[in-house]
C-alpha cells in the first residue's frame, strides 16, 4: 500500500490522520502542488481525478478521492459506526464537507497560503468567502455544542474528514474561530486521540 | 418516510430516481427555489443543511445531503455493490461529483436555467465553466468508454448519483454532448432500467 500524498493539503493530511490514528504504517510517495513529481505522477496515470490523495493497494488498485479513502482505510475499525444509520449520518457530513465546507474554508486558505494563487484572492472574493465560511462553520459549532462528535458517542472518518481544513481555517483561512468555542473544544479533543499526528508532522 | 424534494434539483431528482428505480413509494414534499414552502422546511428545522434534498424517517431522523441518502436506500439493494473494493470505488466517484462535477456541470446549468440567477451568468464565468465541465465531462467518457458502469458490472448509486445533472449538462448547461458518446450510451442505458422516471415524470 503507497499513499500519493500532497503535504500542504488538508484532504492529504485527513488520510495520513487516520493512518497514524490507526496506527498503521503506509510509505507516502510526496506530490506537492507545482511540482514536477505532482506533474509525473498524473501523467503515469496514478491519479485518476488528477488530485492527490490518491491510495495505491498492493495489487496497483488506485482509490482516489479522500473520503471515499478514510471509508476504506476505516471500515472494520472503530471511526466507521457499526449502526446503519450512524453510517448514513457520517456520509451526509463528509458529502456536505467536499460540496460545501472545503470550497470555502479550504479555498480561503489556499488563496492566502499559496503563493501562486494569491492573485485570486481579491478583497471581494476574500470577504465572500469569509462570510460563507462563517455560517458554514455555525452548522458545525451547532452540532458539536449538542455532542462531542459529529455522529455517535465516539470520533468516526467524519470528525477526521471535518478537521482535514478545520484545523487551520484560523492560522490559514483568517476565520475567527473565537466565535466557535465547541469547535475549539472539539479540535482539542481530536488532538487529544492516541496517535495524533498534526498537519506539518 | 418522506422526502423533501426541489423539484427542478438534479440533487433532489436522484433521490426520487433511485425510490422509482426501487418500487419504493415515498411521499414528497415540494420545497421549490425561492418558495415559501423552502423557507417553512428551513425555519422548522426540516433541512439539517439549509438544502434538499432531505429524507425524514417515519421516526423523525433526517437525513441531509442527496448521495448520503441514495447509499441509505441502496444498502442491501442491487445498487450498492457487496465488494468492498468496487463500494469503495462507488464512493470515490459520488465524492468527485459532489466536489468537481456539480460546482461546474450544475451550476452552470443553473446559471442559464434559473431567471434569478441569470445576473451572475457573465459571458467570462460562462466560459470557463464550459471549459471546466468538458475536461470533468471528459473523465466519465474515459471511463464509460471502458466499462458499461461507472464502478462494477452493473448499474450502481454512483451511476444514478452522476446521473443526476449529467442527463441535462446538454439541454440546460450548453455542453457539447456530441462529444462524448460512451456518455450518452451510459444516458439511455440508465434511461432504459425498469423502474425508470424522467427529471420531470
Amino acid at each position: 500500500m503507497r499513499l500519493y500524498s500532497m503535504p500542504s493539503s488538508g484532504n492529504s493530511y485527513k488520510v495520513r490522520l487516520l493512518l497514524s490514528l490507526l496506527g498503521r504504517d503506509c510509505p507516502t510517495f510526496d506530490v506537492e502542488y507545482e511540482t514536477t513529481a505532482l506533474d509525473t505522477a498524473k501523467a503515469e496515470g496514478r491519479l485518476p481525478f488528477g488530485k492527490a490523495p490518491v491510495l495505491e493497494l498492493d495489487d496497483g488498485r488506485l482509490l482516489p478521492e479522500s473520503n471515499a479513502i478514510l471509508n476504506w482505510l476505516g471500515e472494520g475499525t472503530d471511526f466507521v459506526p457499526a449502526d446503519p444509520f450512524t453510517r448514513a449520518e457520517m456520509l451526509s457530513w463528509m458529502f456536505w464537507e467536499q460540496n460545501q465546507h472545503e470550497g470555502v474554508v479550504a479555498v480561503r486558505a489556499a488563496l492566502l497560503y499559496y503563493p501562486q494563487r494569491r492573485h485570486l484572492a481579491t478583497p471581494e472574493r476574500l470577504a465572500e468567502l469569509l462570510d460563507r465560511g462563517h455560517a458554514l462553520l455555525q452548522v458545525m459549532e451547532d452540532r458539536l455544542a449538542a455532542q462531542d462528535w459529529l455522529v455517535g458517542d465516539k470520533a468516526s472518518v467524519a470528525d477526521i474528514c471535518l478537521y482535514g481544513y478545520t484545523c487551520t481555517a484560523g492560522t490559514r483561512g483568517g476565520f475567527d474561530m473565537s466565535r466557535f468555542p465547541a469547535i475549539n473544544a472539539w479540535l482539542d479533543r481530536i488532538a487529544a486521540l492516541p496517535g495524533y499526528k498534526a498537519l506539518d508532522a
